[in-house]
């Protein structure tokens, strides 16, 4: 994902967190540049909506560069 | 696996896990080209069918290129 | 092992499962050649009968390479 | 984190583990300089405030030089 | 340990666990030469007699070459 | 930490796991030197004074090089 | 710790762990040359006395070469 220095990571985390169906959301710098950082999310829930992770991070200036990898599992489990 | 850039594998690993027999769907992206994907796919379940799987994933575009490892119990275990 | 391109490994795998003594097996693909595949087959079992694994591998017209670890534990324990 | 070789880092980890809303805080040598330290700092807590973690440690003399990972999981959980 | 190609590693197994004061035993295929395999053994027991095993290996044609760990508890602990 | 060949490791733990505060304590070799040894030492406890700690290597000659890391957690947790 | 080829590892595991305040010892194998083998050995127990397994060592012919290292904890632990 790519952002820009603002707002820290650690507000992308809260924010995420803060949505509906999200458990836990783990954010990491992965590259620093000049006026963009790229990081990894990492979020676990049982309702996550890809367009609602969306729609937060771009309200927060940040864009999803790619979705790596996905688990998903029964509810009824 | 081989698909397309459409649908992304958020919609592969749901489809995945909402087939009967299947508990849980995992999708990772391993590489990609310029029209296609290359996906890896783990499912676990109490009743997996190969060709329903293999059925869900052509309806999405999808082509299963190899079955690396396959892991059997018996139920009554 | 040595087997023909077909059948499948999840044949395989099911096959071995289903054989008496047997509680699990996992099968996974090591090398594929032009007219054979070479795969590792690792069972869990209270009875394993080598004699029924190989006849039934040999009936699906797979051959065993080689033995290459067995552990065998007291059934009192 | 930049840190002068004051305090030493036994302080450090004792004054952000006595802070509200942290339960542990582990800090570990990363480069000693001239008239710096280098430190890693990790903290985890049910109300980490970062603004008291920054406030704290510039008291004792240190810098956040980067936060590089944040992990959020939501109190209901 | 080094033994003739006959009899296979699973009958080896099979025969140590048998033994008196021995709970599991385990033996893997380190080289094959042409006349002889050299194998690893391992035997975990309550009462494990070292020359119970060398006897018994050796009326399989088996020699052992080295013991290279051995461990040993209070039977009171 | 520096040490002079004498006395023995096992002194050093034995002596730090007997201060008040310390539950355990491993002392192992790092390099040895003509005249002194350079240990690690770590140790775990509910209420470590470094400078107990420091106070008792020095009775046994041994000089705290450097402390490389220190985790603290909230008593209450 | 250096011993003559006799007596083998198995007969100074089983010295050792008959000792009084030792639970557990392991010996294995570093190097083997002409005359001696180099073994490494480890024990656990809730009274060891390291003079005690140097004598039970001296009388099987071994000498300890080194202590590597030392853990101890508080009995009340």
């Amino acid at each position: 994902m790519l952002k820009p220095h603002e707002p820290p990571i650690q507000e992308l985390a809260s924010k995420l967190a803060s949505l509906q169906g999200i458990d836990r959301a783990s954010v990491s710098l992965a590259e620093i540049d000049q006026s963009t950082e790229s990081v990894k999310v990492s979020i676990e829930g049982t309702g996550i909506s890809i367009d609602g992770v969306r729609k937060a991070l771009e309200e927060l200036g940040a864009v999803i560069h790619s979705i790596d990898e996905v688990s998903v599992a029964k509810k009824t489990r």
